[in-house]
């Protein structure tokens, strides 16, 4: 099959995204976001609420840092990488196979190997 | 007099404290960190119970580590700068001349000098 590389899979690079697929993902994505965010809130105020000491407030500002960064890191919205972003938050429980219905299957099949890795 | 620089001061640097002004330097010291310590966590938990985007923790992570590095530099316990640092918290509030009694004439002006500053 042309545009397959030799394990039978398109380059995940290669793939493309039908506008209506892309409606999909972004929708899918801006979902694990909000429910990103709104975990990172509530972890927050829980820490926040314990804070009885200095050292504590600091270990609050550590913890916002590093959930910062990963944030940073983890959601990124390049078509090229994608399949890696979904699969990798189907595997923190942060989004649902479901969520994703509608993408093709030569995208989802990314999406399952590395929901597993 | 011997010991004096041109304007009739002593060095800060090289004023002498003795054991009772050390103790009343460290109780001072400590008691304006005690402070800052609880005006930074009430500060952070009404900006906490402000939260509602995640662009507002954010804020908040900024501020901690703002506060933070502003205290780390601020609280400089070396005697050679105890003076500048005491003259700073009178003036920012933190202290009042009052809690500084019982420290010589000899410190306690080059407090005031830098409290005006």
């Amino acid at each position: 099959m042309s545009g397959s590389d030799a394990s039978g899979y398109d380059s995940m690079r290669n793939l493309r995204w039908s506008p209506a697929e892309k409606a999909i993902a972004r929708k899918a994505f801006d979902l694990a976001l909000h429910r990103e965010f709104k975990a990172v809130i509530d972890d927050a105020r829980k820490r926040m609420a314990k804070v009885e000491r200095v050292s504590a407030l600091w270990e609050l500002e550590q913890y916002l840092t590093e959930r910062r960064k990963e944030i940073d890191l983890t959601y990124d919205y390049r078509y090229s990488v994608l399949p890696v972003v979904f699969g990798s938050l189907i595997s923190e429980g942060r989004l649902s196979e479901r969520e994703l219905r509608g993408l093709g299957e030569d995208k989802l099949r990314y999406v399952r190997e590395y929901a597993k890795s």
